[in-house]
């Protein structure tokens, strides 16, 4: 096994109790194997974690090599190794679509934050950051093993495959307040990513939308902060 | 001068053009020296960082050892030394308060977000991170140098200085929605840290309020994004 996670590889894993209960529970079939740290035996999540190994039969071993091999972050007490898998997403409930977006941190908030407003459907426009990245993983705090997420080629690319959609563009001037703009479903809820926003050229397929900030104060919203405003003005619509 | 910063410093460094314009822009006073990278020539920022520099009598040098030996990220063409400050917050305005934060980059975050949103009152109770260090700063993108922040040793420290503030409890359970709160000013919006939340003595000094999501989900929303959606309403209330 190497000692470093590379995209290229069709293998990844998890560090730490909670994200490693999460990928048993939501995607055992993934698992190849899962390894405990000596010290872990005070940790309450590892008898979970024992418990959904002996029930899907996942190879299950304590070891302290694995931890130092992977240089793994202190008070790492488990980690699990999983084939990344492809998934596809649906033609009839909401997305959120992520142009071309660079940051590990950011991709994972996303992630974790998608999960906590009901919205599990996750669109990736390359080149983008590798979701199934450990720091992405980590940083998504297991929620990566509840969301769908696929990864297109191109914007045309998704267009093509979702042409139901009405799409919504997060810009940064001329859209429609957030607030009041009614969302008609399926969504997709678009976002530029950290450097470069919406090529204009798109913005004509759907409807442009705004968080209203200060802007002769700060350029942009960080974009998890950004998808979070949006999501939660959502999930409020949608449960009221 | 040392390689590394350290937090009992009495001094920081910015890294970054756009960090320095701000900090040179709104806290020239506390400006010790500028260092430029000779492959800077072509940045739009160097020249608005020249006049400012020579507007207000600060040292510029053009070098490319401080670059190495601070170990700066790449393309990272500006660097400024200034002297850290203290500052006292207002007793009109509305705070923002952080119990024990323990991200650096949440710091950042959160202080871009509040100046986003017209919020620029930052009280934070120790321990906690040091909102000067580099990665804070880069992290705030330079908001810091438009934001008041004042550390308290205590929460009661802070309520002893502040007690006409009206304090809201952004908790995970049992809060009035956030929603439908009708926030009283000069308001306090209280926020735990990333692992712990608020300790309930502290609850009936205020009132509870909390951003709902599927609790079943996950545990929490990340601290910047719930203090994002937080300061969202916050904004659209003063501003409709």
């Amino acid at each position: 096994m190497p000692k470093k996670y590379k995209k290229k590889l069709d293998y990844s894993f998890t560090q730490g109790v909670y994200p490693t209960i999460e990928l048993l529970t939501h995607k055992p079939e993934a698992v190849q194997q899962v390894f405990i740290h000596p010290n872990s035996t005070k940790n309450s999540g590892i008898d979970k974690i024992k418990h959904l190994c002996r029930k899907n039969r996942i190879r299950l071993e304590q070891t302290v090599q694995i931890f130092n091999r992977l240089k793994s972050p202190q008070n790492t007490y488990a980690i699990a190794f999983f084939d990344k898998y492809t998934e596809s997403l649906s033609a009839t409930e909401d997305h959120v679509l992520l142009m071309q977006p660079s940051d590990m941190g950011n991709i994972g908030t996303t992630i974790r934050t998608m999960l906590g407003f009901g919205c599990n459907q996750l669109a990736i426009i390359r080149p983008a950051v590798d979701v199934f990245h450990p720091k992405a993983v980590r940083a998504s705090m297991g929620a990566l093993f509840q969301i769908q997420v696929q990864y297109f080629e191109s914007f045309r690319e998704y267009r093509e495959q979702f042409q139901d959609h009405h799409l919504y563009f997060y810009t940064l001037e001329d859209g429609n307040d957030s607030e009041s703009a009614k969302m008609q479903t399926p969504a997709t809820y678009v976002f530029g990513n950290e450097g470069e926003g919406i090529p204009h050229m798109y913005l004509e397929e759907g409807t442009a939308v705004q968080i209203p900030f200060e802007t002769q104060k700060i350029d942009s919203l960080n974009l998890s902060v950004a998808i979070g405003i949006a999501l939660h003005q959502r999930y409020i619509q949608k449960t009221s």
